[in-house]
């Protein structure tokens, strides 16, 4: 492979370059004629479909049904929870003109559907008996990036899922909150290998209109935090302005108690940083568009056809249980080309196959994580492929779980609190809950806090800012 | 069920009341607050998942990829093929703003990704390797109604597939134009019950930028003929001003042969216009959200736990056999009011269970299609149900292919053949081949010529207009 086809530039000198060579190389996505645009290409966009897949399971089988919302929402509906309004329109593209002729109210593309959807269900809802109502959307979100856009990070244009729900009490609206955070959580640990830390965000960094916002943060290779997805409960807070409400058993008109929530391709994102390397991608087994590539090695016609027959057997063995297989069978470029570019794109196991492995009744099993090599013979293929596709997941999550560890600290003394988030870290550190606080943390080092975990520890140790009584113990770190 | 929630108009006296009704009552699609705009409710994009889950495995099984195109098209871009621009111009949603910021060169809402979609290509495309490239997006279209807006046929947004592919040469690239027609024809057949008649467009009708376009042809109960789907033949005419060009085996630059095709959600409203009757929706079994409506009938709470007990076993026995089952448990509600319900919404199966036949050990089945009653006892619950649900996707199909077949006819007499348009029939005449006739056609009767059969006959009667030699048998109609 020459250098130009192959990624040019070590992940622990340059990870900023290092992520858009692996992300266009990859050809998981390229840039659109659009400045903030990108376009997700087939091998990205698989990756999208089994994350979809998941997830879309785990929401049907907790009662969630899709639907679909125009991506217009008129000016006058957007503005009518104040905060919300403020929130957004800075970065909202306006429609003006349909043809030649000027819109009157004109229109937002979406940058979230809560005032759309919200209004629609104001229609359908009129009892008790129309809740809980819970419905999901698979859209794209639109949000002008003013300042710098990175590929699947920051876009102006995301895919992403937004889940909208009406409840008819508190409680349940808030386990609606948490359910949904569990899925994303679950999600995110078994398909992607990541790890990651869930709580609630602080006033300051909530979602705008939301009473409070739960999270889910891991931190990426290069010590930037990285929000993974957000569940919001809404209170009542849009259900008054938009006239949510319902009769309840009582015949008493009630305001609905509201939930929304989404991740987005971001996802993908996180992926590639965490678990790719020199080489390129490196993808796990659960959401690899090819699981495992069969390279056959010959150099000679004879063994040619021994050899592809063996591999289409082979193939045809594992394409039984369930396992994406490819056989890259292209006759004008050599298996040390292939190998490479295989690495590159992060199929998790390579089968190879040459005539004398045929000749031993073996073929070697080569690990995309660790490049390890693993003789398996055939009568044992099945188990040994799902073994190590297995094994590979594992590993990658084990890996995961150690760079969060390594890049998580705790202290109460705040040069020590600067020096650490200077070196990229998750800092655990008692604060009094003022919001003067955080700003002054994000003034001084960039950072914020990323996220109040649910299992915070109540502490005496003064406040790292204000040296007041701490109130809790929250993570701090500078973010994407 | 009172006379609102039902529908109040019958489908013969004012068709398009009715079908207004049905689509709004059945809870398919709603209107949005912005006129043209729809949105489909759970129950509408259910079927929409159904179609698109059939689509997309034969899209996959012959070779597609699916990925994503952002929505956001310069106008550069768009204006580069001239007849192409000029179709759609006058239905474009300008974006002109981004926040407060005034954007330079201003975006098109996607009307359609061909310009989008080749300026990436042109970009992927190096040689003969690449190809054939064959790429497909579930997406959404935004084209400005500017006359009538009618839910699901007629609205400014739609969501839709739309596939883009590049061929080395001319011959691969027009039988892809034909695997994907079939794919459409054998999917909108089989799963919808909709018989369709396939040919080629005339070149007026064609699609703007195509060197022909194939297209499955309808009509509906009203005597409308709708459009279901199409596939073009794009030619050279979008690769060269887009530069979609390869080196071939011989290292000769050359320009792609390309295809582009597309079916939207108005084949639910086809679904609704064919199938439906005074009661409401009917739908075919395949893509129904649910198949079977198990309503339990009792009056004393002994029998209500036995009869519930039943039917949680039914439901657990149909469930096994992937069948989509709901049991109507509501206490508040009347069995009557149920049957209403569910007839509405076009559940194709209802099983009635009370006392008396629990104590037979039978059930009680309702097709919705013909009201028809069966019994079926407990231990022929599956091969019943499954017998019952084939039948009505059968008799469905074979309904519309009688209205289909009653609904077309054949004359060479000029008076026949506007009184016959006048009735709402598909029209075969002879046709001289010249664009001149067809737009008499139009302007005289409002009819087009809707599909140029692939059986065409080639005939020597004289053209239906001008008389002179006829050079083939055409259909004309008037359409939505």
């Amino acid at each position: 492979m020459s250098k130009e086809i192959g990624i040019t530039v070590k992940k622990n000198e340059n990870f900023s370059e290092w992520y858009t060579q692996v992300v266009l190389k990859a050809q998981l996505a390229d840039y659109a004629p659009v400045k903030g645009l990108i376009v997700l290409r087939p091998y990205g966009y698989s990756i999208w479909e089994s994350l979809k897949s998941s997830i879309d399971q785990k929401l049907k089988a907790t009662g969630h049904e899709n639907a679909f919302l125009p991506v217009l929402i008129p000016e006058s509906l957007l503005s009518k929870e104040a905060d919300h309004f403020a929130g957004f329109t800075p970065e909202v593209f306006w429609v003006t003109h349909s043809g030649d002729a000027e819109i009157g109210d004109r229109l937002a593309l979406r940058p979230t559907s809560e005032t759309l959807a919200y209004s629609m269900y104001s229609k359908w809802i009129k009892s008790w008996r129309d809740l809980p109502l819970k419905i999901n959307f698979w859209n794209s979100a639109l949000r002008a990036e003013i300042k710098s856009t990175k590929l699947l990070l920051r876009t102006s244009e995301f895919l992403w899922q937004e889940g909208h729900t009406v409840h008819s009490t508190k409680g349940e609206a808030e386990e609606e909150v948490m359910i949904i955070l569990e899925i994303y959580k679950k999600t995110v640990e078994e398909e992607l290998a990541i790890p990651v830390i869930t709580g609630k965000k602080s006033e300051k960094e909530k979602f705008v209109g939301a009473v409070y916002t739960t999270t889910m943060e891991s931190i990426m290779p290069d010590g930037k935090a990285l929000q993974m997805g957000t569940s919001h409960f809404l209170g009542q807070n849009f259900s008054k302005p938009f006239d949510v409400k319902f009769l309840d058993k009582q015949n008493i008109e009630t305001f609905g108690w509201q939930t929304s929530w989404g991740v987005s391709w971001r996802l993908i994102g996180a992926l590639v940083m965490l678990h790719g390397d020199d080489r390129g991608l490196v993808l796990p087994p659960r959401v690899a568009p090819i699981q495992v590539v069969i390279v056959p090695i010959y150099y000679s016609a004879e063994d040619k056809e021994a050899i592809l027959n063996k591999s289409m057997e082979l193939k045809a063995t594992l394409v039984k249980r369930d396992l994406r297989i490819q056989i890259d069978a292209r006759d004008e470029f050599t298996p040390g080309y292939k190998f490479n570019d295989w690495e590159m794109k992060g199929v998790p196991l390579r089968i190879e196959i040459g005539p004398k492995d045929l000749a031993k009744g073996k073929m070697v099993l080569v690990r995309r994580d660790n490049l390890k090599k693993i003789d398996l013979t055939f009568d044992k293929t099945e188990e040994g492929v799902i073994k190590a596709l297995n094994n590979i997941q594992q590993t990658l999550f084990e890996n995961a779980k150690r760079l969060l560890n390594e890049r998580t600290t705790r202290t109460t003394d705040f040069d020590e609190f600067k020096r650490d988030l200077e070196k990229g870290m998750f800092v655990y550190s008692p604060w009094c809950g003022d919001q003067k606080c955080e700003e002054i943390v994000k003034e001084s080092t960039g950072a914020d806090i990323r996220v109040i975990p649910f299992d915070e520890k109540k502490t005496d140790s003064p406040c790292i800012i204000c040296k007041n009584s701490g109130k809790m113990e929250v993570i701090f770190a500078r973010s994407y």
